[in-house]
């Protein structure tokens, strides 16, 4: 890109997903790049993504990241399992910043650490449709075996709360079934909503089957790009380190996204401003 | 209306929902209403509208609507407790055509059936926040006591064909639990989702608990407004009357419609249209 050298290294990190899920993702970023600046922008007037088809994707993703090119951010993380799965390789070049998506850090996790080389992948089921991850994992090592499934009841279980009921394990005992079918040792979970069932799932599968978060992946990746492109934030150099700002956008009314992205971030979430999405 | 004496009978019956739930209130209306033409609009792209807040909600309404005056239809069945608690009230003067609610008919059933004077609402989040079935519920009688409930799950339990599972059990206990602790005899399920789980909630609640299909009491509640104001398809006083035409408009990618919209509807559902439903 002709316009790298131009990057304000000051400007905010945008990162977008269809609704609070991807906060699992900024809680990560946020960890291990705590002076970026960073907007986040949630799509809850139209979440989730995960049931929908790839045009319908492809088109709110489209206006996802105009919204954030608006706010002049330096570098995007579309942390959606989803969009990163269904649109994002169709869009990158159409734009004057670098991104990076939840898939390709997860899958390349999951092929370095396997040791049967066999592999499983949970998501939605556009995720699980578009078969991106096998694709991503397939281009590292074409011999790993990989096995793909939709648990879509596990993205209202996250909201909704149920998170250690006897209810949820009965349905992650249930769709799991086939994965422990397969004698997968490495399963990627390909939703930012799965993590908050990690325990759920992990208690499923077993100690020895290795659960990767594909947020602590996409968190990692981000910092690299940034400090490959040496674009980090200047406050990175100095110590200690100032704290960077975070600004959050929804495209419903901001009351309710307070609440549960508190619970998501694990830390209060203010400084809420809707957005009509409808208009990007 | 000064121009109810200017609407084509043959014109066809405009139903509209958030996604699929309304197809339960489009098979009643077509046992009643066989001879009718009818258009149904799915807003799939966006569904579920349950989570999203009374702007929102009122701004795809207007859309869906706008829609279905663009297909010429003589009268308009809101099929969506939430669209129908929400927002149609604020919106139905707008338009030259008459309308009917989900929320008025099983509220009128409910306060004509219930012996002990104890009501209860199941529906979404923006339904039981509304208030809308106990506000036309004290229009009625102003002593009766209702009490409402949002049971979020239960949308995606039905979607994904959850239906006879203990994890769906589990989950209907601890919902209902409120519920039994306070007595009710009626039990309106204040969402188009709720009849597939019919059998679910009748065995939670017990037989002596009455459930209130809104569905059913808005098929009767249409037929009677286009019988009170004549309007009633010319098909219908022939013997044997003949079929009405159905056509079905989707604002997401047809073919995944097709297949749950059959297993709501209870026959195959062709001549699926999409429609860009953001122009509207």
């Amino acid at each position: 890109m002709d316009n790298v050298t131009a990057v304000d290294r000051s400007a905010a990190l945008g990162i977008f997903d269809s609704g609070v899920g991807g906060l699992t993702v900024l809680k990560e970023v946020l960890k291990i790049l705590p002076f970026e600046n960073c907007v986040y922008f949630g799509d809850v007037g139209r979440t989730p993504y995960g049931g929908r088809s790839k045009d319908i994707i492809t088109q709110f993703t489209r206006q996802d990241v105009a919204f954030l090119m608006e706010q002049k951010v330096k570098f995007i993380v579309c942390a959606c399992n989803t969009a990163s799965s269904v649109a994002l390789e169709d869009i990158r070049d159409d734009y004057p910043v670098a991104m990076v998506g939840v898939i390709e850090p997860g899958a390349r996790a999951a092929a370095q650490r396997t040791k049967k080389g066999r592999i499983g992948i949970i998501g939605t089921h556009a995720t699980v449709n578009s078969n991106a991850y096998a694709r991503y994992i397939h281009e590292i090592d074409p011999k790993l075996k990989v096995f793909s499934l939709a648990c879509p009841l596990f993205v209202p279980l996250a909201e909704e709360g149920y998170i250690d009921k006897e209810a949820t394990y009965l349905i992650a005992r249930d769709y799991l079934q086939t994965m422990r079918d397969v004698d997968i040792d490495t399963l990627v979970l390909g939703c930012t909503h799965y993590p908050l069932l990690k325990h759920v799932i992990g208690d499923v599968m077993g100690d020895e089957v290795l659960l990767i978060d594909s947020g602590e992946e996409t968190a990692r990746a981000a910092r690299d790009v940034l400090s490959e492109t040496n674009i980090l934030n200047p406050g990175a150099s100095q110590t200690p380190c100032p704290e960077g700002e975070r600004r959050f956008f929804v495209s419903d009314v901001p009351e309710k996204f307070g609440g549960v992205a508190s619970r998501f971030l694990g830390q209060e979430v203010s400084r809420i401003t809707r957005v009509d999405i409808s208009r990007y």
